[in-house]
């Protein structure tokens, strides 16, 4: 991790992409610590100097650029953003199981959730492994269906009464979910399988501290996965 | 993760294969920590009962079972054990940047040493491929050796004058790179190349809490490396 020597300020920067799954939790979660920050939008196929010099090993969105020093990784930057900022509302509970716990489900979900978006965003063009790409984010939400009911304890989010750890870093997925949708001609996360995650779905994208960060626009999505797909 | 139920006790148990890269870690952060524990060997051929039922979603050692509920995933065993245990030795820094940072590295070791340690154990009958998992291995280090020059600050270990976590995910390793290190004639940690990281491993092989735990017989890890490929 690089860093431009002692902090400056404590001015905030979020270097990102719109769409980015990884980009979105780090945003929400500075909103929900009612933090203002600055968000510069990169392009992935021309890399700004910053962005390079913030993240010199992997040249990866997103970026938290905290009074001058880079933080890397989008569950790192949650980490340091609740660890820095530790009054409420919490991103991970306090107690150390409960901890551990939100923990596993989000190593799970940047695992099998991130592997088949991985698949449905570059593998459009091959309608089997698309295909499979659908079906093995079926069945990781089969599971998270569970994790859902085990960890929210019949309360709103993962995190209970309010969004939490894991609820940010499922939620970075919907505008894709939203965009696979449409081609599926049903919603990813669906309401006859997983009842729970449907209506998780709809309170994350509602609750205001995801209102223009969650992409809505579906047909916007696409149109950037057809960039993606171009490149 | 499964539990079963509350905790029963403050009996510790640890599932694991003596040469696992994961489990390793966990057993010395364990020993630093001063915690006696029950080691239980598993066969990840015909897996136990307990290991199936303790980790129902992955099925993979490490558990760390903690009066009788499991904890999984070893990154975020070590977290656990280190939230829970938080006194002296801490396996991570308290400040939040330079948790960040131990996190980031560990990361890394995760993703790229990983990678590379996975083709050099299954891909050995492919002479290509192996000298590729070779390759790759020697960049990660040479970017580690950068890593260990920045966080230790010209103390003895990743986490400064202890043990931390860096150095636990990447120590983890040593029994396996000393095995490899007797196929390609010479150490993979290679002094020419990377002397700190070369001192490093020395250090941290002599330490009271890594012995009779990172194995130093080299033809025993080979011959598990034989069991592995004859599956």
């Amino acid at each position: 991790m690089a860093g431009a020597g002692a902090a400056a300020s404590d001015e905030l920067k979020v270097l990102g992409v719109w769409p980015s799954p990884f980009v979105i939790p780090v945003r929400i979660a500075l909103n929900m610590k009612g933090l203002s920050y600055e968000y510069v939008e990169e392009d992935l196929y021309n890399k700004s100097l910053l962005l390079v010099g913030s993240n010199p090993v992997h040249k990866k969105v997103p970026v938290l650029l905290h009074g001058g020093r880079a933080i890397n990784e989008s569950q790192i930057i949650l980490q340091y953003i609740d660890e820095l900022w530790a009054g409420t509302p919490a991103l991970l509970p306090s107690d150390p199981y409960e901890r551990a716990t939100a923990r596993f489900w989000a190593a799970y979900i940047d695992d099998k959730v991130r592997s088949a978006w991985v698949v449905m965003v570059f593998r459009y063009k091959n309608k089997d492994e698309w295909a499979e790409g659908v079906a093995r984010a079926g069945e990781a939400l089969d599971t998270l269906e569970g994790a859902f009911r085990d960890c929210s304890k019949g309360k709103p989010f993962f995190g209970g009464d309010g969004i939490g750890f894991v609820d940010l870093v499922l939620g970075g997925y919907l505008g894709w979910f939203g965009a696979f949708g449409k081609i599926i001609g049903r919603r990813l996360i669906d309401p006859a399988k997983t009842p729970l995650l449907a209506a998780w779905e709809d309170r994350f994208r509602a609750a205001d501290v995801a209102k223009g960060v969650v992409p809505d626009d579906v047909d916007k999505v696409l149109a950037y996965q057809q960039v993606l797909l171009a490149r």
